[in-house]
């Protein structure tokens, strides 16, 4: 099951991608169901099939796509967390996740602008698998953590690495408004399947950037969640951004920053190809 | 004007406290403002004082103290912020604020107990004084910067140390269920008057452990608000936690950790007295 966040006539509604069509259940069952994160929370998965079918049907080229979950609780993002892209930023070997926050308020949808704000020129691309909570836990054990999943989606952690350099905390250079993308749509995880074989590649004007096996993850998603709800309850709709892998723009001589025109891309296999054109703020 | 967010029968509410009584205006206001936050956003601080008259009256001294702001979009930590607490961490001087974050889920109240987790016993204290934010604003000039306050309460930045030194983010450490106490309430500017000269302390068992004038902060509020709200649009509610003087338990010889039945005061002139004791989780 696909499941996406989109604006219609000017109001947020969600509903189920099937094939071409996006068929919007927020018109059907908006009134119980006012939000992905609220279907995620009553685990209402299993009866969204049947309203699909008397729901308003829309082509997928027509819609204006928001964020997954334009509102979670938490967006907890993963540093560091593939081998290659450790090395590539010096940091030495740790024994934990590195873990930092994103604000909802700095995300955007599929095919909406990521926006290079104007206080800074270093925009950088950060391919990334986000993985979406379902049913909430605290001290979630790694054997159970992905019962915990609700499923995944495309995320492009954009950065800005002056302002994320500024001092030893990444919070500024990761929360310019219009940075983080996050989408198509969320895909369940009975149609993901296994995540260690999943290709996840990051390309910049259709050339490939960064590429990495979710199995080339230093902390898997399991271990993420086990650590994450060790020191914070995780909830419905709480997003964790897994990390990227190496091929930063940051890290290249000279560096390569994304600027306004270029078109960058985040696909995962079987779970989307999550595209954004990048515009000055 | 002092506002405060409390649980009465049950169900949080929010209202006025005058001189050793609160007057619940969520009873009698819930419909058009249900929590703090919206009246801060609805700027609806003019008329409250005459509708306290007829609203519900409670002593304070039975009253379940929730965080001034239960729910707000952001929290943003300064760290490293008085030259006391940057020096005793062996940081080095920095030309930008250290900005970390706290989800919402990890804030307690007034009186409520701050928990020592199960996985640590590294946990410690940091007074600061907390910035809400009225009028939301992006780029807000230095010189705007006070304009965009609602008003100032007393917060304590409970710190589980070792989870924070995990990695070179502080999330983890920060995040704790309960460890960030945020009250007793929240008082308007004109009642706080000038900052700088106001006096902060926090006590640990009736022992001053930390003192400091807000004047010593490195970033003061002006500045703090100028570059946070470079890169992220603050809305209303909002907080800011302006960062810790030094005295922290984890930089004695030998480290001073709260345990089970330590009371842990915070108290700011003009602003509050914040009393906590520690349990178990």
């Amino acid at each position: 099951m696909k499941l996406a966040t989109v604006r219609i006539a000017g109001a947020p509604s969600w509903g189920l991608v099937i094939g071409d069509t996006f068929r919007d259940l927020g018109a059907v069952l908006g009134d119980r169901l006012p939000d992905l994160k609220s279907v995620i929370a009553q685990d209402a998965f299993d009866g969204l099939p049947a309203h699909a079918e008397a729901a308003p049907a829309l082509p997928l080229d027509a819609l204006e796509w928001l964020p997954v979950i334009p509102n979670p609780d938490k967006i907890l993002c993963v540093g560091l967390n593939y081998e290659t892209h450790r090395k590539e930023t010096g940091r030495a070997e740790v024994g934990h996740p590195t873990i930092f926050a994103r604000y909802a308020n700095s995300q955007t949808g599929h095919r909406q602008p990521i926006l290079r704000p104007k206080v800074s020129a270093d925009l950088d691309y950060e391919g990334e698998l986000a993985v979406i909570i379902g049913r909430p836990g605290r001290y979630i054990a790694r054997a159970d953590a992905l019962g915990h999943v609700a499923g995944y989606a495309c995320y492009n952690d954009g950065s800005v690495r002056d302002w994320q350099r500024h001092t030893h905390q990444f919070t500024p250079g990761k929360n310019f408004p219009c940075t983080g993308a996050f989408g198509p749509w969320m895909v369940t995880p009975d149609e993901v399947g296994e995540l260690a074989p999943l290709l996840l590649q990051t390309r910049l004007n259709g050339v490939v950037v960064q590429e990495a096996r979710i199995a080339d993850m230093i902390f898997d998603v399991p271990r993420q969640i086990e650590y994450c709800s060790a020191f914070t309850r995780l909830e419905p709709g709480d997003v964790i951004a897994s990390g990227t892998p190496g091929g930063v723009g940051a890290k290249r001589q000279p560096p390569l920053w994304m600027k306004p025109g270029d078109t960058v891309e985040v696909e995962i296999d079987r779970v989307g190809l999550l595209v954004n054109i990048i515009a000055d703020e």
